[in-house]
């Protein structure tokens, strides 16, 4: 599958890596040159300076292709934003993002994006823990 | 159960909220006051201001009857830290941990207290996603 990243941070780093060892084609993109560092010395993909807001960026990133688009930066506005974009302007067939906010997640998966929400998730698995 | 939770972040609290309801005993310790703000409106348990690395805050939360402790501050040595003096010098059952860092997270699970990394989990739950 031809998928595209945007967001280097801790997850999306290693979510690059996961796919590249399984021989997706991944691009990543990330407003910061710094943030690749994060990527694993053997990925074999393609790390992408830019804002995934910006089509022209998502262009080059090769959107027109992919199957899959991820939205893992920091901010939840810049993730809907993106994921928004990639849905229903490239027609990206699937597509997920990270939303820290559990009430837009809500909010937001009834749009018809998958969002997943890592506060929810986390605390629920915590929860599994301790009860087990 | 006797629970305790050290960081009322996002996770922590929703956390809170979620052993809340299902009748456990829950104190919350946060050195911020402020945070207590995230707990849900209808939060049972106890609220208390200080640090989980001080033994005597540690006491005053009940940690001597706790059956179980958690720690999901936002910085894995201090989580590292309390988890070890709640599991070490108090006994404590159950002791579970968020360690940002995955190497760390192995390093510290070889000790026999549980760490869940978020990045890690996260990126794999995101992979599933995309794959399914």
């Amino acid at each position: 599958m031809n998928i595209i990243i945007m967001g280097c941070g801790r997850v999306g780093a290693r979510l690059a890596g996961l796919l590249d060892i399984e021989g997706h084609s991944v691009t990543i993109l990330d407003i910061e040159t710094y943030s690749f560092h994060r990527l694993p010395s053997e990925f074999a993909g393609t790390a992408l300076v830019g804002d995934g807001m910006d089509e022209e960026v998502l262009k080059k990133a090769g959107i027109e292709k992919a199957d899959a688009f991820v939205a893992v930066t920091e901010a939840d506005n810049h993730n809907i934003m993106a994921a928004q974009i990639a849905r229903h302007l490239f027609s990206v067939p699937k597509v997920v993002c990270r939303i820290y906010d559990p009430l837009r997640r809500e909010l937001f998966s009834s749009l018809g994006i998958e969002a997943l929400s890592p506060t929810t998730t986390f605390a629920q698995m915590l929860k599994d823990k301790i009860e087990q």
